[in-house]
């Protein structure tokens, strides 16, 4: 049996836990996959959903990983440079095989100087900001670019799964994977994105993000 | 400030936290809401992807609902008769506003009693079992008879979700929730239930079911 193929999400308090929950529901049942929880300690982490998470690897215990990846969240906005979580997604991310997102993840990618130079993705609302960090943002649920593969907005974490699973393992395994968690999504409206909503959807949308990226900022407890 | 929408799912060791952390993802962001985490005590909860999460609540501690849910996932079988489950269930289910499930949750509702005479939902691989309980099995992403709405499989929980939060808040609520979480799915291939995929793929899908069934009978611990 070959080694298996380590993936390591970093976990942060105030992540938005379904960027990180839904592709490690995914990857953790690949194939020979080996998947990793990572954060400072390994005391509970609390998430945005009202509930912890416990981590399973500090940033020292952590083995080097074939694939990291950085989900996001209200809370990345404290830790944007935090050096210890900078320095331990270059360490990884040098050596990694992807090196890759979901959602606002991206931007602390960007922000340990991973994305200069590559296209990436990330959450409609902040993809702009990617230019700050010298990659180019792309209206995409799953984008890449050599071996960076950013996802959109948190549910694009499911679809940038079944990418991941397809190119290490192949289409039969990913195919099964999604029958195996009945993926045959039915969204009820046809407003996911904002080119395909209303102003109003779009207003009521961006106002409930920026009041939980405010609740981070002043570091309130996750309700 | 009328009081909050109180939502509690069922943790139990082996859940296949997909089926609880993506709607636990939008219904706790849904206006006025408190979601609980329900086990019998406080100590983290492995899940099926190889970390823990911890609960809010106990089966003593948690209050009246407003809905009780129940995910699903291959530790089920291990309390289809814990009396202290289905006491928890069936006190919660008699009261509260709505009896819920996702994948094969419903199946535990069912043993509960809560199911006898309702149409439900099910992951596609157990759909029919829910026959021994008394319900009509219904081949639907989100199935709804009177105040018992059970979703399909895994993924299935993000549009139950939606199901919910319009049902409760209404559907201009609901739209944006459905753009903030970027909800525009593009799965990959066309076969997330097995009328659309192939002999093949099905016996695959069903093949990883089985094995992760059994690992959990034998009471191996999750990888």
């Amino acid at each position: 049996m070959t080694a298996p193929f380590r993936i390591g999400f970093l976990l942060f308090p105030r992540v938005t836990q379904l960027d990180m929950t839904g592709p490690a529901q995914l990857l953790a049942r690949m194939s020979n996959s080996e998947v990793f929880l990572v954060w400072k300690t390994l005391d509970p982490v609390p998430t945005d959903a009202g509930f912890s998470i416990v981590p399973t690897a500090t940033f020292e215990s952590c083995p080097p990983l074939d694939m990291v990846c950085v989900p996001g969240g209200g809370g990345q906005r404290l830790i944007m440079d935090d050096t210890d979580v900078l320095d331990w997604l270059r360490r990884q991310g040098q050596q990694a095989k992807y090196v890759t997102s979901v959602c606002s993840g991206s931007l602390l990618l960007g922000a340990a100087g991973l994305l200069r130079g590559y296209k990436a993705g990330a959450h409609w609302l902040v993809r702009d900001e990617l230019t700050k960090y010298g990659a180019t943002p792309v209206a995409q649920r799953v984008v890449k670019d050599r071996n960076r593969i950013t996802g959109g907005g948190v549910t694009a974490g499911i679809d940038f799964a079944l990418a991941i699973i397809e190119e290490i393992r192949g289409a039969e395994e990913a195919k099964a994977m999604q029958l195996m968690f009945e993926y045959d999504p039915q969204p009820p409206y046809d407003c996911g994105t904002p080119d395909k909503a209303t102003p109003e959807t779009i207003a009521r949308a961006k106002a409930m993000i920026l009041a939980l990226r405010d609740e981070a900022a002043r570091g309130a407890q996750p309700a």
